[in-house]
């Protein structure tokens, strides 16, 4: 079975390496063509020079993009994928197709179920499978697949998922993937802004914020962010994992779900507009735990003793 | 060595319980008498008529009381554990008065260090020590201990905590305890109202809640809230392990806090709000978990299938 890839970026790049390691051969293509080179181990890798390309070459593709965007052009775009689905289909006896196309991008369900029709109008299945875990979970291959769309279709990418992430939630219907997304990483966020609003109230006190980490850590308000983000907002330590920017654009996306469902969202809207200051403070390109320094700036007053490592 | 314990409600009655089956005589007293009785095994309880004997009966006293008019009545009171001191001090030969206080209720840092101060004066050494965890942490003596005031009257604890909870943490001096358990209940509230949110957009989306948990489980979105509170939204069912109406009052607590720090603080104030509201709808004795029926009174959709089951 060959198996396509395409966006070779922070968190594609390591998803495929895992595949190739297992054995699988690949076609790749990367829009800046030198992330798509440099792999080692035995199973063949080609170098594609379109989306087109890839799908051609390849049973199953997946896509890991930054942006509807960017998702919208290596699907529809004139060197696509719906492309070579429309050549087999006008008859080119050359042409060839995927059987299962599965994006892991976070975007709108919008375009996820959009695409999952004109897709679906070739005879190709494809599923939306974005993913939480950001870089270091990506290269561990402990990512958590979140998927939509026709389920013997996530059947077959299952033995997929399993090289690269350590589960696979079946949501349902096209677009099931992405609206959980969507609600997770709102949940992320909401749960950052909160403990950055914690750290600041402890710090302000007087108190010690890592002794605050300890305490919470043992009891009910623990969550992954105080694990994961509080010693880096203690350290300053705001190096890339997860970029604010991404988050600030996934926390749009969600807003405009909500707002398609009529639900009332006061924590969504509140933190979006906290990722929206950090954006505009120019800490966009910086970990998301960044948000943080909306409090720093507010108080005049460092979370962390440290001058800022990144 | 004598302990003391007042106030024996929901959190108060299994942490003494945990001490007297430990083998410590105890002198107990709580303001309605049944709550007082009842034990069982060897070792020796007195019920008391006021905080006043507790405090002429033992070495180390423990309060666990609802609010900060409860805790300034128990100790500044006619009756009070103050009293006993000051009888003391007067030259009473026959009265005698314990060697630390430490107050577990989660109250005001104002007032936490205000009572330490006066009980310092009487040579009485005060911890703030309030805890995380609720109810069922209670009962299996898993509570984490956060503690202010002299250091060495939190070693001399220590063996005591040990018998109620699994950590304690020392946070510094008078009411470090204190503020640190209202940022941390703050990040509490906070992450259960984000998780209320996210799982009313699931709802809405028409996914299943129970398989989003199982999504947040998987990632950074996971929190303490999400594994406790989760399945208690989506079952319906807000039987109380921590009221509504003590978050909401701790809530408070925290604002009041930040707002004598000058922290902006945007979660913390739209998250009491909710927690008025849902105080104001009847369900202050209910659950904490009961915030999320702001969400389904706001959409007129039920996040968990089933009718309610408290």
């Amino acid at each position: 079975m060959n198996i396509g890839f395409i966006g070779l970026g922070t968190m594609g790049r390591p998803m495929a390496e895992h595949l190739h390691r297992a054995g699988y051969t690949l076609s790749v293509y990367n829009r800046s063509r030198s992330k798509a080179e440099g792999w080692q181990g035995a199973a063949p890798v080609r170098i594609a020079e379109s989306p087109l390309e890839v799908a051609q070459q390849s049973d199953i593709v997946f896509t890991m993009l930054t942006d509807d965007a960017a998702v919208e052009e290596v699907y529809l775009g004139a060197e696509g994928i719906a492309a070579a689905c429309k050549a087999v289909d006008e008859g080119d006896g050359a042409a060839r197709k995927p059987r299962i196309v599965a994006d892991c991008s976070t975007i709108s369900p919008v375009t996820s179920k959009k695409l999952a029709e004109i897709l679906a109008g070739y005879g190709v299945r494809m599923l939306d499978a974005p993913v939480t875990g950001s870089e270091p979970q990506a290269i561990e291959g402990v990512l958590t697949f979140i998927v939509g769309g026709p389920k013997e279709a996530y059947e077959q990418c299952l033995p997929l998922f399993d090289k690269m992430g350590k589960k696979a939630v079946y949501m349902g219907a096209s677009g099931a993937g992405t609206n959980a997304k969507l609600a997770n990483n709102m949940l992320v966020a909401a749960n950052l802004m909160a403990l950055s609003e914690s750290l600041m109230m402890i710090r302000q006190a007087g108190e010690d914020p890592e002794l605050f980490l300890e305490v919470v850590a043992g009891g009910g308000a623990r969550s992954g962010m105080a694990e994961m983000k509080g010693p880096k907002i203690v350290n300053r330590d705001f190096s890339a994992q997860f970029m604010t920017q991404l988050m600030h654009k996934d926390l749009k996306l969600a807003e405009r779900l909500a707002e398609s469902l009529q639900v009332p969202v006061p924590v969504l809207a509140s933190v979006k507009q906290m990722f929206q200051i950090a954006c505009n403070s120019g800490w966009g390109a910086e970990d998301m735990s960044a948000v943080a320094k909306c409090y720093e700036t507010w108080t005049g007053t460092l979370i962390g003793n440290s001058a800022e490592k990144s």
